[in-house]
């Protein structure tokens, strides 16, 4: 839709038509969760656009329940079949845009089974509302099974559960979110938790009878709803019947001005392969702000082939994504640590836990950030975000440092709006930029919390240098505690050899570490402290003690 | 502070001696108008470091109640006098770093008057909770003036009324916030109103007598205490004094490291000009931000002059900044219209009245944009926004756009996270590029609210394009309305000549001006469309209407 009211704003004249399989066009995919809790209590506050509307404004011919089943690319024409009659007719044309998104995945051992729902369309969220209905007036519904812990899993738990189901997310990787790392996922599952979902990871659907799930490790779900969260592919299928090149992940290949292989076909949207920012290669992401401005984009290409407006490529993508949790948010931009490590590639990588805003100003909360930097060329990779308040704002600016290609040091120079309420003289993206200096400068050197045991069986010696108050939230095993305004006095009780240094986030480990250094001692910075060791502590307890995942008073207190 | 302990972390071996006239460091300065209403309730919160504190952990000399009166630069002394004994007594320094900041003017009619209260320190404060709590136990105070409806103005009035006190700001320019342009101000000025807030603008205090200020345009104001908030200047005198070269504006003047004409002497925050990213020329900008960043830059360049730490040039300054208001929110970067039309630039200004999120998510606040761009090179001049969510966010992200040198047209390839409770598939801040694309590219072209009047003087035709439903919010007089969905059958009714199109807020607008210029019609849209028309008779009457400024009914619904 956004392809075809933009081309009918710049262009009048020509015909533009669009087809469309289901019932309903420009409807508010993302928003569909949020009915089935009543959270968006009006169905119809989701049919944004009808096809009289659009008729009416932007004189497009919308024809709805008509499924393109052919293309004749030599011939220029589509075959298009009516879905309510089977009828068969054919429509030429000059400019072809595929749109037609993607295609839910259900797990093998479910396949065809009609109680699994999947949740892309309206229609899709009628038949789920119908299901929830039932239950009402017959036996009230138990148990809804969530198969997926991806953005569409979180969002439609959040709300099933809001709506009095006992849920239960099944994941077949090691944690939610997979968009983060583990142990910035570690306090937002703490919270699904907190909020009366079950989490059982690592785990698969192997069987659906009985009105139970069988899972791979031999356990039994008792399930009356099920749904199927567990990723989309792309809708190829009749751009591969016509012979268009597919990319590396099965979505059709594109070039930068959105054009497939036949230069007179374009392909935007969940359907088409997006080429990444940071390493240049094809990539799907099925993100709404994408499809809605390749769409867009497309229109001006088109109009450009018989007018004066420029056709402009669009950028690589970073793929900035966000999800809510009953008032707490993740946020992710970029790749993550798990990701380039995979990659192979070299990455500094920076925890922070900042506060929202100025510390004496009421309602400030923690949020735990983590920044991936490219240690030879400075560039940002990625970043993540989890926290209750200012989450978007901070991954938005990252977004858009990545975006405009300033490098990670030029984060601590950003003039960003402060007053208390809103954030702090030294903004919390601020402070990331000069985590990045000063690992840059060699000014401080950090350890990962997964490099800490391989450093404390070498024979480093843990320090831990919080105020003493600060010591009930917990310990790391093995550490000895010196408050680090008792380190110049102290110092000599330090043995030879590596130190480790840690703190609750890393600051006052940063002033320690420094302090020692500049005393001749060989030091690193636990980065994040001991919340981003705690964190990485539950990860691997969440992963390894599902399905008995439940919170512990650690994480509880979050 | 924030040299002083960046310098320690640096170099543990140098002596480092912070002087301080008054009894606090490290305060928080931004926090202490919360106080006076009890929102930051404990005074203690405020005080973010003590001497001692700092001793032990950053072993730091901080001398407090110690003024520095003069500079011998020759010899490398600085004389400092004990305030509470008046002993005198010689420091020599290897570096100076001068931070003294700045001292708030008060009218020179008030000048020297001790009722008269300035916000600048935590004695400030003390002196202003002593007088707010005499009137406790004796009478009750009723009249609070503010003069000045600066950022400290306005937030002195949101917590003199929290308190309970009658507030009335009186302003010399015509409008509050001078940072932002007039229209963008009016919603922000009638929510400030009708909080009970009384405003005075365009006029100035005369004089003091009989608990009554007199007023320059011969009326009185019953005043029970009375608030100087009509800015800063910089303290520079002791620099002057020294021989230090001042800038154009009276502060000190330094270059992009923050040296003054004397090398070993440094100069950051209110005290200190910065260099205005945009026009290249020195600018007084008290901001905390820069403050505490240049602070921090300056112990780097320290650092340097004998070690392996870079000294970093610091970029130019922008100006961000922010104030609230119970619950609505102005923010500003860059140079506004009214400056830049003084300065005789040629500037491209966009308004958008967007959602704060997806309109169909509960929660969804209008927010007021505007982006102010230099039409030959695209360059992002400054940018405002008012509203009740979302504002700092997308001040932040443009102001990180600005930064960076992004073009007004890549706001709107920005990937910012979306889902549909924090903002839109196509952000606010995207459109705002789309907007800039339309009109660089010549696909759209535009009249501001101030040029409606010589356009229909001329004879254009003002053709009003919102659906039916809208038109009860108010009418543009002279317009003839046409919903756009029946131009197509319609637009023969037009006249010859130049049509003004508008809508609601301006989208509508370009959908009916791109129809009608496609069918040959010579249409300009007006920006922002009835909603900043509106705003813009709004600030009109409230300039003019002054001191008889109440809300108008369209003003009270926002």
């Amino acid at each position: 839709m956004s392809s075809a009211t933009r081309l009918r704003r710049l262009d009048e004249r020509r015909e533009i038509i669009v087809v469309e399989r289901g019932e309903h066009v420009s409807f508010a995919n993302c928003g569909l969760p949020y009915h089935v809790s009543g959270t968006i209590a009006a169905r119809d506050s989701l049919l944004l656009q009808t096809p009289q509307a659009l008729a009416n404004r932007f004189r497009l011919d919308v024809r709805v329940q008509t499924e393109a089943v052919a293309i004749d690319r030599a011939g220029r024409t589509i075959s298009l079949r009516n879905v309510a009659t089977g009828e068969l007719s054919e429509q030429h044309f000059d400019t072809l845009v595929l749109s037609p998104g993607a295609t839910p995945n259900i797990p093998a051992a479910l396949d065809g089974d009609p109680r699994v729902h999947t949740l892309r369309d309206v229609a899709d969220l009628d038949r789920i509302m119908e299901a929830l209905a039932a239950t009402v007036e017959d036996a009230p519904l138990q148990n809804a099974i969530v198969l997926g812990g991806g953005y569409i899993g979180v969002e439609l738990a959040e709300n099933l559960v809001a709506r009095g189901l006992s849920v239960t997310i099944v994941q077949r990787g090691a944690q939610l979110l997979s968009a983060l790392d583990a142990e910035m996922v570690a306090p937002f599952a703490d919270h699904v938790l907190e909020s009366g979902v079950a989490l059982r990871l690592g785990v698969e659907v192997v069987g659906f009878d009985d009105d139970a799930l069988s899972l791979s490790d031999g356990s039994v779900l008792p399930a009356d709803l099920v749904f199927s969260a567990i990723g989309v592919r792309p809708a190829s299928t009749l751009a591969a019947e016509s012979g268009l090149a597919l990319g590396p992940h099965g979505g059709i290949l594109v070039d930068e001005l959105h054009r497939t292989s036949d230069p007179a076909i374009f392909a935007v949207g969940d359907v088409a392969e997006k080429t990444d920012a940071a390493t240049g290669e094809p990539r799907l992401l099925p993100l709404a702000g994408l499809a809605n401005r390749h769409g867009r984009a497309v229109a001006d290409t088109i109009s450009g082939l018989d007018s004066s407006i420029p056709a402009a490529p669009s950028p690589r993508a970073l793929g900035t994504a966000i999800v809510g949790f009953r008032g707490l948010t993740a946020a992710s931009v970029g790749w993550n640590e798990r990701e380039l490590t995979a990659q192979g590639r070299a990455v500094r990588v920076m925890h922070s836990h900042p506060l929202s805003h100025a510390g004496y100003y009421p309602g400030a909360q923690m949020l735990s950030i983590k920044l991936l930097v490219d240690p030879a060329s400075d560039r940002i990779l990625g970043a993540q975000a989890v926290g209750r308040d200012g989450v978007d704002k901070r991954i938005d600016v990252i977004a858009t440092a990545m975006s405009a290609g300033l490098p990670a040091s030029a984060l601590a120079d950003l003039e960003l709006a402060y007053a208390p309420q809103y954030g702090s003289a030294k903004d919390p993206v601020n402070l990331l930029g000069y985590l990045n200096r000063n690992r840059a400068a060699g000014t401080d050197a950090t350890l990962q919390w997964h490099e800490l045991q391989a450093a404390l069986d070498s024979g480093a010696f843990l320090l831990d240098v919080r105020a003493p108050g600060q010591l009930a939230e917990g310990l790391i095993p093995g550490a000895t505690h010196i408050p680090v305004e008792q380190l110049r006095e102290r110092h000599h009780e330090l043995p030879a050899g590596r130190i480790v240094v840690h703190c609750r986030v890393g600051q006052g480990a940063h002033t320690a570490a420094r302090l020692l250094r500049n005393l001749g001692h060989d030091v690193v910075n636990l980065d994040g402290g001991y919340l981003t060791w705690r964190d990485a502590q539950r990860a691997d307890a969440l992963r390894d003690n599902s399905p008995a995942s439940t919170p512990t008073t650690e994480g509880a207190t979050r």
